[in-house]
């Protein structure tokens, strides 16, 4: 399915719920270029460590645009012992909001342009189609000039009726301009002798009113002007609360995409992917936050099926590891190909027919070599199994490694206390969920069991392993019959306001300028 | 007329042809972004310097990419009375050449393209069908690339006929290649035994051949092989002269659209452009050069119309100078819009169907504007005129003022010699046009007189006004009837080498690394 600013919005249940019922997720991204620096070989060659090949990518990748991302959610039917699938191919752009907000800049680089063109890539569909995303942070600054603004529009306080020449004298008012303003202030006074309930203004240049509510209206050939409105109390409570819920509108319209990616995390599904790193990098750089120094802990369950397929048993039976060459070698013996059919109402790819490089196709592809590689581990069981669940035991060593603890507390608290709550386990990361919860990455593993023991008699804040969250939140999901109403607006994780206030804990793997916003919970 | 890749060489002699015939010549650029740092107002104020301006745009608008480059045409019939146009839409993209030529990242500003993108601009077309292009410094690195495989291959001296076998033992070939190696020691000794012409070698992956002529072949089937020919000294050589053109013609390839603007460069006409300083600075940057420190001394005989409206007697008549306003307003009187035809086999414009920011269609209404104002001033003359020429003198105060001379001397000359030559006159700027001549312009304009005087009874060199030669050229070009032939592959003006040498005069405006190259001509 195609998701474009156009359908985006009517779109976004049909997402939320394949996210919700799907046993695991695969993604792939196209991005504007690769790197701005090193060519693309020695940016990504085999012989650095994570560490290594993140700060490279961090320098030098991270200023072109990812302007495709494929979604394709994969739910296993047991009835018919097959996976059902549905993809998404979501075009993005950073279109400007308004005047005011962040006009992106982002590099191309001619290689990349040309492969996805040679390829049959859409453009136009991108830069005249693709939907806007905020980051947590030019969300919360977006969140604040709404807030701004409304403090200062003639909604906030009591409403006050002054006649524009009260506190004004004719003289500080330019001779062109005294005769227009005698004909608005004749026209707004003749409001309060008549029982006309509006009065539209000429056309003109921003003057502004005060004392009356006024709307800036654009008329039937583009010609602005001001409508003054005679209105009682309720009247003007209702019109407010309408305007508060407009905003609404047009910030979650503003923060886009980003919905989506709020959406994967939190569902704590296993997602996967194809030489991944970049994919999660780009996704984190623009819907959540500038990246951290370090290599990230990252909050989502992340498999890679390049690594899987270069790590024990597969190791000696796959010898090109490229997405292509992984799924003709994944279709040959030991391996079988698995039962995938497309969800109703769902475009479908067909495999014979080579759709490589549009990231939905891509995402497909790599949850197909994902499920062979998972069943191929079932062969060893005793006795075999033809079907191995994505949460699998078996699948846990190929999951990246996350040290990453769940904990809830009283809403007083803030990111300082958290930090001297871990203060004993090394640095730490902190990701709020609300007020009363958060994600916290330990830097290091052994620590992990400790922590869980010495929280077991704490009376004011309880942990839980990611795992126990995960599983958790499932049951509440199965106990609910699979509703997808925990995916409305609240359901993603929103950035937290602490106090600017000291961080107890010492170097934290993250420097940010400030520690207002959440740095991301993926 | 829309120029993409797929089109560029058969219309290049349609393009030339059309530079060649007209009385002046109007260009527009869409570029991909503006700044990347001030935003565009204050990048655009009007309150700054010329030198400030482009110190300021030099600095924040040099990374995007000029995409579409307009180019209009316009030649008076006299008979007629009226002007015919020809107009050129050539979409532009760095598509690397070959895996060694520059892999170009530039940026893209949001507001930009989502601007384009509203307007209905088709980055697809750009993207996948855009003509590549090279500056002088690059076409000059891909020209040493040739001359260098050229000197390496087997071509080069006498053919040697060695059996690879006779300088290698079979000791040096690895066990598992002994076999292979052995069938095509076999299959080529045949060719001499045999009668027949040719061989092919079974698909290998770049074993390098000595002795017979190697050609490296793709087959039907995608395959590689090598194909090895019995010739004798006659077909040796007809066969490097056929590759030899080969590759002058994929470097013409390369060099791509910077022909044309060599092209426009060379021809010496007046180029008028809406607030061109912007398009003026990519074209050069783009296909020429990397911009110099300062302000440049412009080859070209450049004419902005925004410019002229702000200039008496149009200051008083014109109000707003945008591309737009300025043209409804030189439809009133006291202007009138000029009579103006297509060409016949190109599609024509309605100027009552605005097509603004395609880049043709600006470039078209600018030469409109420019032919109103110049119009114009004829009504000042007794008797009035109704067409001024756009060589008339009555335009010279709106076109850039230039000091540029042009100097013919003999072959054994470098740089260092024009420095030398002008050492008297102030700082100078030297662009080379071929073995004998140069244009030097002087950054003192009261000494291009004096040059003149002192250059009068000199044998070796001969100086001329930028003027004169332009009005040589035409001579030249109207005793042979309007030949196009001029315009072939020598018509343009060619990167010079000069020897590394002393540079003789002092600062020069200039800070190259080398000076092996010519500034720019432009």
């Amino acid at each position: 399915m195609e998701v474009t600013r156009t359908n985006f919005k009517d779109s976004l249940s049909t997402v939320y719920s394949a996210i919700e019922e799907a046993d695991f997720l695969a993604i792939d991204g196209e991005f504007s270029g690769i790197s701005d620096g090193p060519n693309v070989s020695a940016l990504t060659n085999g012989l650095d460590t994570p560490e290594e090949r993140y700060m490279k990518l961090k320098k030098h990748s991270m200023d072109f645009l990812l302007f495709q991302f494929g979604l394709c959610t994969f739910t296993y039917d047991q009835a018919e012992s097959k996976y059902v699938i549905k993809t998404f191919n979501f075009y993005i752009f950073p279109k400007p909001f308004n005047r005011t907000s962040p006009d992106t800049k982002f590099i191309c680089q001619s290689s990349s342009i040309d492969f996805l063109a040679s390829q049959g890539f859409d453009f136009n569909k991108v830069f005249r189609h693709g939907i806007p995303y905020l980051n947590q942070e030019e969300e919360v600054q977006l969140r604040e000039q709404y807030e701004e603004r409304r403090s200062q529009s003639n909604g906030s306080g009591n409403p006050s009726y002054i006649s524009p020449n009260s506190n004004k004298g004719p003289g500080s008012i330019p001779e062109e301009h005294r005769e227009y303003i005698g004909r608005v202030v004749e026209k707004v006074e003749s409001l309060f002798t008549t029982s006309e309930k509006t009065v539209d203004l000429e056309p003109c240049t921003g003057e502004k009113c005060t004392g009356v509510l006024c709307d800036d209206i654009m008329g039937f050939q583009k010609e602005r002007y001001i409508q003054i409105s005679k209105v009682d109390d309720e009247e003007r409570k209702r019109r407010e609360r309408q305007k508060q819920e407009r905003e609404q509108e047009e910030l979650n319209d503003a923060v886009g995409f980003s919905r989506v990616i709020h959406a994967i995390s939190k569902s704590g599904k296993l997602v996967v992917g194809h030489n991944m790193l970049l994919d999660v990098m780009h996704t984190i750089h623009q819907f959540y936050c500038v990246l951290p120094e370090y290599l990230l802990y990252c909050f989502l369950r992340l498999l890679d099926t390049k690594l899987m397929a270069t790590t024990q048993p597969f190791k000696e039976l796959i010898n090109i590891t490229s997405l292509a060459e992984l799924q003709k070698q994944l279709k040959e013996s030991p391996f079988k190909s698995p039962k995938v059919v497309t969800a109703e109402g769902f475009p479908s790819y067909d495999t014979a027919q080579e759709q490589l490089h549009e990231a939905g196709y891509d995402a497909f592809i790599t949850g197909l070599c994902f499920i062979s590689m998972a069943n191929y581990l079932g062969t060893f069981l005793t006795p075999p199994r033809a079907h191995i669940p994505s949460q699998s035991k078996l699948i846990q060593p190929f999951v990246n490694k996350d040290h990453v603890l769940y904990v809830t507390f009283p809403k007083e608290w803030k990111t300082s206390d958290l930090y001297q709550l871990f203060s004993a386990f090394g640095n730490i990361q902190v990701s709020w969920i609300d007020d009363t919860s958060a994600f916290v990455s330990l830097s290091q593993t052994d620590q992990v069991q400790i922590a869980m023991n010495t929280s077991r008699y704490a009376e004011s804040y309880r942990i839980q392993t990611y795992a126990e969250y995960v599983q958790g939140r499932q049951q509440v999901r199965e106990s609910q019959g699979h509703s997808t109403q925990s995916w409305d607006e609240d359901g993603w994780v929103k950035p937290h306001y602490t106090s600017p206030s000291t961080v107890g804990a010492g170097p934290t793997g993250y420097s940010y300028g400030h520690n207002r916003y959440t740095p991301f919970t993926l």
